[in-house]
């Protein structure tokens, strides 16, 4: 647990400790580490063909700091490297890794790891993200609505939901609102001025559903949306705007009524049939789909026409999108893509798509939904990153409302949230860390301010993490004024359309919301900071965030949070020097400080 | 860390839990936990396609234990299958894994794992090994014996070296004390009084150094070992004596003298020309070998013929040894084994080796020398398990030495040597974790008694650790009798041959590790129990194995053992019920005792 490690020696990936991040296989990379511990001596260990090798280290000056620095040579051998420092003492010598400092040779998981060749998007490092779950934003254009009756959805006609009607279990996906992309390139102005410079779009393709998961035509918008014009002004203006968007990928399965799927269903012979994977089994359809569910054929990717339909292909629908103006895409149940009906071939699959990905547009961040531990998928070859559900949002989100997302009370204490969230963040490489796209709530879970009762002081709590963890922050569309849920749950009860008269606003939340996310956008050290936990108990967890540049000057952020809605007074021990809050200005001096952690604060150093 | 755990809930591999282990891939298993807190139920979560599973468990009745019964059917649907328990409260809920209960849904490796398909060579199990350095051990027929000056080693004469006298380094690989085949054969019955009943033989095949890591002819006995005859006689007379023995397996590179490397060098079109990987570096020989020694050509697996002469072939080494009765084979740097001159391909070169192996012997034991850590290794298709210096030998040695096996002064306190033991136990499925070949010293590193300073206490607390811990012990020639180092270090100060005059031996010493022997050999929970730790300070530690029976019987160790020479009396919490000193017949009653830890003590029930 990063708590026993004071800081007495530190190694991160940030300038004044590595020079760069993702040289290439066969380059070199000058390292750093700090120490205040009285060492006699300082070595590089480096594991190669599974031995452990000593390079050696050598105390360089870098006046105006702290402690004594050793510099080493990084042979970047293999894809992912994995080292550690030896601290040497007369009567002791010390092992750092990425888990901290200890006398034994721990496991090679938990080394610090330096990943070859992968350069992450950065720009999404710098971005506060937006989720638009498009029918229940804003509608821009009533003309595109979908009208009641207008076709058969499942058997059973779709409906046209007045804006601002409370959702019903029975409309679920029938049900449509209206909203479009019109209403998001309206909104740009509102979205900019909260500070958001990114938004991930839930599917806009054509599709017959409320929630476009179960795709008619990739390379078209869907009309209701406004089709492909509206996404031609709304990716002009976006752009205009400095706002960049990402795009939904359901590449795992698709609609029945695709054409592509028609198509094979109406010919024995047609070369279509080869995208799917045909079986014969008492009561399941004839095809393997997303959990059997007959709308959702699964989409086999064992064979060629499949692979360069979606991925590969000069003219695939990941390049197709990316080529008009998308600058990624979120890859839904990204862990269920394979061949043959399952998951096999899940990874490098993955590969091939981000391999086309960034072919096409060299800062293309692609992230997967993983919703699940994703650990083994990110070596970033594939995904830059996942949905960060496991090692923050859940948990996080456990903590402060005493559930887990699926209802289930839990007593989970602040030491095992700042375990759990440690334990997820050390085992990945630097730039996967930082590009994880984090969340508290998503048009898949409930919405996180209903899990707290619609209690403000312990939502900013949440989203003061949020803004101030590793990785890129998501924030779901209306959280910020307070749209909540008049029903706990899941899905449908969290896609509630976005009420536009001001009037039903919580304004006060609202410039918290704002505040926060301006803090994240202006605040260098918490898009590409080092992370280490400082502090926990039960009720309250504080975080550091820090950023060393080449010579020796460090950017440092902390992030302190109680679950509580009352005032919280907590004692913490902070680094030395002064310290700001970054809202209130509030300040205060390094060392032990008690101050109130309800709602979540943001101090800053340097 | 497993001592946050204690004991409310238990499930592990043994039958009362785990119906039985190695289904295969398709089957079902029946599986239980028990759980002493209220809980309102239990469920199963199984990792299936990346995601969680909840699978029903139903109470049962199992009469005369503790607690409540639930029992599921584990669906072994992968070659690995990742589960946990889910345990519902009225106001909480927990998930029990391997890491013990949680509130956070724990990255996956750190769940229970269900290997399918590989069924561990039981016996080892339930074997103490004795390792034999063969120059060293017995000179059974002073007639086979090297003569100084008899050939050239490197353009330096080899040296015949009297029993008895002390290693020079100038002798190191040049020095040949004469110890033979024919001597193991002899000292069969001192071996099985002391308890023994399984051997591993370092190198016993026709090559010039004393150590035969530099192997000339694969299929031969060295003469001077005594030959062919010699391993006959051995064979049959331990199989009479009810010893099994593993040869050492040098696969990664050969001795240059070999008849194939030879071939290799004389004629360019040779076909043994393609064992090898030819380069042409400046200063570097102008063939791969281990460690650029040009003596130790390296064996290059991507061709075929290195993989049948060595693995698969009908007629391959390890066949033919297996065949000629050796029960198992220790793997030479089985980490650096790979093609082209790398360690590439190294785990599917095991699992060829293993494949062959179990083919020709289905008992056939498999352990890699990986002294680093071995974990990715780990998955049962390759080898069985791996010298266990990880995830034991080393930690345990610096911690009551006080210096790591390099010599380098180490202050690791017993929490910390509890936490690197665990650490590497619970990342590796049951029949792995049972199947390491756990050691504290070896021909390569220091003995264990030099380590200490020849402290006769403090070298039984290692050696009750090295009896009582999960996995196959196994002792270094001599130490029993206190055969120690004139000089401190690893090779070749660690291979002084063996004093057979009983005058020169430790009686007391000897009896108390024979004692400990025995009490292995007699005690099944040591075989094939759990591991859970119970109690840890800086100079003491105690761990507790389990082995609960079909019908809920339970046998149980208690192993405990302090670093320091003198008595040092440890307060832990015993489980409840009456305990006996396993050696020394002294009871204790459950609950919180104190006793002298010094020497290492196994406390027994049921």
């Amino acid at each position: 647990m990063a708590m026993n490690w004071a800081g007495e020696a530190q190694h991160d990936h940030t300038p004044g400790y590595t020079e760069r991040l993702g040289a290439g296989v066969g380059e070199t990379v000058r390292i750093r580490v700090r120490v205040t511990l009285p060492v006699t001596g300082v070595k590089l260990k480096l594991v190669r063909v599974g031995e452990i090798e000593l390079l050696p280290a050598r105390e360089v000056q870098v006046p105006g700091t702290e402690g004594r620095w050793f510099e080493a040579e990084l042979p970047v051998h293999e894809a992912r490297v994995r080292y550690g420092w030896l601290l040497l003492f007369p009567d002791d010598h010390l092992n750092l890794t990425a888990l901290g400092l200890h006398h034994a040779r721990r496991g090679f998981r938990n080394w610090f790891q330096y990943l070859a060749g992968h350069v992450a998007p950065e720009w999404a490092w710098r971005s506060v993200f937006y989720q638009i779950f498009p029918d229940r934003f804003r509608n821009g254009d009533p003309a595109n609505d979908v009208r009641t009756g207008e076709y058969l959805y499942g058997g059973r006609p779709v409906e046209h939901a007045e804006w601002g009607t409370p959702i019903t279990k029975k409309g679920d996906v029938h049900a449509h609102y209206g909203g479009d992309l019109q209403g998001v390139t309206q909104a740009l102005p509102y979205l900019t001025d909260l500070g958001v410079n990114a938004l991930w779009l839930t599917p806009i393709f054509v599709s017959p559903s409320n929630h476009r998961y179960d795709i008619s035509d990739y390379r078209h918008v869907d009309p209701h949306l406004g089709g492909d014009a509206a996404w031609e002004e709304l990716s002009h203006e976006a752009e205009k705007a400095g706002v960049r968007i990402v795009l939904d990928g359901v590449f795992n399965h698709m609609g029945n009524e695709n054409v592509l799927f028609r198509a094979a269903l109406e010919r024995e012979d047609a070369p279509e049939r080869a995208l799917f994977t045909w079986r014969d089994e008492p009561g399941k359809p004839p095809y393997h789909a997303f959990f059997d569910v007959p709308t959702l054929p699964k989409i086999d990717y064992r064979n060629a026409f499949a692979v360069e339909e979606f991925f590969s292909g000069e003219e695939s629908v990941v390049r197709h999108w990316l080529r008009r103006g998308a600058a990624g895409w979120r890859l839904d149940v990204a862990h269920m893509i394979g061949s043959g009906g399952t998951d096999e071939d899940n990874l490098p699959l993955h590969r091939d798509l981000k391999a086309a990905a960034r072919g096409e547009k060299p800062d293309a961040y692609v992230f997967g939904e993983r919703f699940y531990d994703p650990e083994h998928a990110l070596d970033g070859r594939g995904e830059d990153g996942a949905m960060n559900y496991h090692g923050f949002g859940l948990p996080v989100m456990q903590w402060l409302s005493g559930e887990t997302h699926l209802g289930e009370p839990s007593r989970m204490d602040g030491t095992e949230l700042a375990d759990i969230l440690w334990d997820a963040y050390h085992a990945l490489p630097p730039q996967v860390a930082l590009s994880m796209f984090n969340l508290i709530e998503s048009h898949d879970i409930s919405r996180a301010l209903k899990r707290v009762d619609d209690d403000r002081t312990r939502f900013l709590a949440a989203f003061t993490l949020l803004m101030g963890y590793a990785g890129v922050p998501c924030t779901y569309y209306g959280s910020e004024i307070g749209l909540s849920q008049h029903t706990r749950g899941q899905m449908p009860w969290c896609r509630e359309s976005m009420p536009w008269d001001e009037g039903e606003w919580d304004l006060e939340l609202r410039a918290k919301v704002r505040a926060l996310i301006h803090l994240r956008r202006e605040t260098h050290v918490l898009h590409e900071g080092n992370l280490r936990f400082l502090h926990a108990e039960p009720d309250a967890l504080a975080f550091l965030r820090e950023y060393t540049h080449e010579g020796g000057r460090m950017e440092r952020a902390v992030v302190v949070a109680s679950r509580r809605a009352q005032p919280h007074e907590v004692t913490l021990t902070l680094p030395a020097g002064e310290w700001r809050d970054g809202l209130s200005g509030e300040l205060f001096q390094g060392g032990e400080v008690t101050l109130n952690a309800a709602g979540g604060r943001v101090l800053l150093q340097g």
